[in-house]
């Protein structure tokens, strides 16, 4: 049985802790956070757990064997190396680290320990991720021509982080997940209305050989959407997320050149061909990161979403960063990603 | 009675037909084109109705007061001239032309010979573009934050322009016509994937005082989407342009900076507040615009949608291709608007 | 060349004049209306078409094969007969008559005199209701378990019928062209708020083997609805008639007796199988009936949407009637349809 | 602290423990199912809940103060009887009972043993009701016309109940808390395809006044539609339960008889005026619910949802039975509701 300590229990831990007592081989057994009203609502639905408000007092039991870091970015680094050094494996939320080089250190810390990192990019365990990545392998879209993601919604500012940080690292590691190349390049912009941290972004990665992404993110925008199309030669794709019934629709057919009779036609008409909505899967992907987690410890493997992937994630972040300081001048990422590293496994299967 | 010439019957051009037709005060007496069974096809349509292969004849026949140009924009310069030339008012396809140079020599004939152009940016007539600048003009939506207009469907790649010239016209006459300001820079980035025009494309405009815009345009999507949200300090508003029934709908708050408790509230739902659908005016938008045109010949006014609304669109879709070819370096557009000229007119009311 | 005069040209009218005018073989050549406004429009469109207030010039006129009768329902047999007597075929608007013995007696006439009725039941002809017949036909939902459509709008109480008369012909038409069997009684309910005239009715028709059909129709509702369900035993299918990209939507399984821990899965998920929607085709629907008239003159064919298909819904509408002035008693209907007539064509393919 | 035992935890059974470990001043202290595995997950994550197999066990017990029955409608009458006779406060799923006279028996006991009876009818707590109820109650809507639902969803054929039992009880208690008027009559009709159970009904319900409703209940759909429309005579309602963002639209007018001119434009126009989305309160319902039964024992008060509506519900359901048994006849429920009994209460508040 894998013991679990949860740090910090506001909006998303709870999730947590009742995720990984649902997993087979793992029980939560200490909660901490500075908030008393959180840890008294936490112990009355977990009547067993050992609650704190000191993390040190949880980072250094004998009794745990996993810390769940459930805390603002700025925070990530220092915990997770007190718990790394504690001999203590590692969940952290996204993204890994507020730099690079603290997530390079945590991962090489992590290695000499023999410890696992995982950082929550929950998403890469959704039904709707793992179906478009078997799309995808199967060649049912043909050769990807773009990933356009749009992921909008009334935002928060009291992040400690601005928008790009706060939304682009889901963009960021499913565009990874899902498109084997390595991107080259990426260029940013971003604008802040409320306070000094940019509320809007839009990036832009560019990839060998004509393929591009770009993420829209948005705190400002008064409807929720999280809206994905990815073009492929042979067939599109829409990944709409916050419609419950068909997350995924593939369209049967991309743009080939259309006689004239052809341009009169694809114009009156929205779409060309048939449609396909597939069952999506809709185990909670928490439940499953979760269990992976566990798994990964017990059968000392690597996770999917391992310190590697983090590290990236953050790479990118930072180079978004320097390319909205620059009024969005292009920046190379092809040599930021180039650290002696297993890149994370694309053939991973859950 | 003033009699036009239509130059052009392809897709669009027995819309113009028709709806110049319906205007009061005018009719259709010709029409042109290369392509002998649509010119069939409107003789049977139009029992009276002049129809000619060569559009010499038309542009200098004396019996026509004005013509309408509904041709590839690479033709828009010399027809126009042509028509000015020989004494007829002009309405023209949007884009203008397709460069800024040739839009100045037309806007200096037109003056010169007294004469009327029009650049057909149809939506500027649309009942959900009038309504929203009412809104913007009554405060409603208080100092706007951004402008965000995704426009993307399965496109047309035989046209002589890329997707920039095709899609985004819209985009700057609608803003231009939202926003008293004037931007001062934009930056465009591009991708070509069928052949060697940009397929895809996105647009970021740069106004002082962190008022910023962007476009997405796209070729290469499975759906239609016509969406353009509108952020407020006081309102938001989603312009959803596919929808037939609730075409604009207003959120009623912003974006505030929330307590902790707050946050959470934020998180766990969609919006914080009432949403309101106004009715939205569905009276044929290009209805409106050839009965404006009318007008303006018959009271010897500006049009709206005039020359120099037409210049500043073309002006714009340069600097998006210079910023394109310079990977999407930022490109000052302060000067390129500065000819001596009056503005387009704001505050004009249909 | 089918030369073709337009009685009544309010609303729906002018639609039927241009369609009439696009079909190949055939030409308007006079139009007939009460409002001299609404002929000085149609004059302005058409300028070559004969114009008249008073119908029987119409009627009389010796350069005229059929006639379309576009009037209100109570107006349609007195025109249809003189226009039959006239030795001119007949196109008539929905529901064919207000009584099934004027539409004993007008195909009688018909008959008699060689002549060609055609009701004008619009929706047999969109691509839609043609798809789902040949979905059916090729089996591909199974056994048809039943037919649910809600066809609710603001209404229009001016009418000289009430909700069933106005809305139920589409649906009876409908479901007669796709289900193969005869129903055998049906069930009608019906209130009245504005007027005298019935404004929300729904309607049960009940088929042998335990299929059936159900309508809601209503005049009071604040939104268009025009869906229509259909449940086989192999799959189901929603037929959304104002969803212009997704018309139809067919799933891949019906309900199948589950074990309990399918019951669970089964509440969990909206749906439990791929979905898909296939290309409709976009040809406007009154064309083909249009073309349709026209070459069942010229052919000497019977129509689909002959005078017995129209008759049947006018007895079926009858039925729904005496029903609703018995508190929705049961209504047999084998007999009514049970005249010595040829059923309406159900192998016809356009 | 009112303690409570859970009898029945399969599907809905866990959110009832989950609500009522929630609510103040209540705890869950046993759990019983016949199903060890429910058990076993049901301990995991209570860990200091008693669990057992017989539910004599639980109904005897001298330290539960109520009980929550979450089984087969079947089983309702006698675990209710039981609890009541051995003191316990009851609260029962939906439908209350089998028949109305295992209804009106337990009314007795628990009246006479000074207890409570909470039936529960989880919509009466959604935010979505409360808004109409308040709506209604402030004559925004005006004089309520009629009240349409559509329910329907891929079902489950395994209940010991028809589809009426599974789903109706919804809309009469909805019905009965949001229009002031009883019932007078009801007619419905049901069809079965899988089994004998009807998996297809359609019910209409009469008030005096032209007022009515109608529910259509399907477990035979491929989508799940939520949908019901409110009409009055100021302003029609849409309650769409299944969108999570803009569950309740209210748009601002009705019909009302219109002059020729106003009749085209309706036609062309979707909706006739602005429309509406309050923001509905998103608080779990059944959160409300286990609070107000926890609530109402403290207070010795009449909850709202008490043995009389859950009567009402029944008599209803029963007089379903008895018109589908006989061809949809009208069933006069005048009668059924006067027994002697305290209306449940119109005004009560959250």
């Amino acid at each position: 049985m894998i013991k679990i300590g949860v740090i910090g229990c506001g909006y998303w831990g709870p999730n947590i802790v009742r995720n990984f007592n649902a997993a087979d081989g793992a029980q939560v057994v200490a909660v901490c956070d500075k908030n008393r009203d959180v840890l008294k609502r936490i112990g009355k639905d977990n009547p067993g757990v050992h609650l704190c408000i000191d993390c040190s007092e949880l980072v250094n039991s004998s009794s745990i064997d996993a810390v769940a870091i459930v805390t603002p970015v700025s925070t990530h680094y220092q915990l997770a190396k007190s718990a790394l050094e504690n001999g203590k494996h590692v969940f952290v939320e996204k993204p890994f680290t507020a730099t690079s080089l603290q997530a390079l250190d945590l991962i090489e810390i992590a290695e000499r320990e023999k410890l696992k990192i995982m950082v929550d990019h929950t998403f890469l365990f959704t039904g709707a991720v793992r179906l478009i990545r078997q799309l995808i392998a199967e060649k049912k879209l043909g050769e990807i021509y773009y990933y356009d993601s749009v992921r909008v919604n009334l935002g928060l500012f009291q992040h400690d982080v601005n928008v790009v940080w706060d939304l682009a690292p889901h963009d960021f590691s499913i565009m990874r997940y899902l498109i084997k190349e390595k991107p080259v390049a990426l260029s940013a912009w971003g604008c802040s209305h409320i306070n000094k941290m940019e509320d809007i972004a839009y990036v832009t990665v560019h990839f060998p050989n004509r393929k591009i992404a770009h993420f829209s993110v948005n705190w400002m925008s008064p409807v929720k959407v999280r809206t994905t199309l990815i073009g492929g030669e042979k067939k599109m794709l829409v990944w709409n997320d916050v419609n419950a019934d068909e997350k995924i629709k593939i369209y049967d057919r991309g743009v080939e050149a259309q006689s004239a009779q052809g341009i009169y036609d694809l114009l009156v008409s929205y779409r060309s061909g048939d449609m396909w909505a597939p069952k999506v899967e809709q185990t909670e992907a928490l439940r499953l990161e979760c269990q992976h987690f566990v798994d990964c410890i017990k059968n000392d493997s690597l996770p999917l979403n391992n310190g590697y992937m983090g590290l990236e994630v953050v790479q990118m972040l930072e180079a978004c960063d320097a390319s909205i300081k620059n009024e969005g001048r292009m920046i190379s990422i092809e040599n930021l990603l180039a650290v002696d590293q297993p890149s994370f496994p694309m053939d991973f299967e859950l």
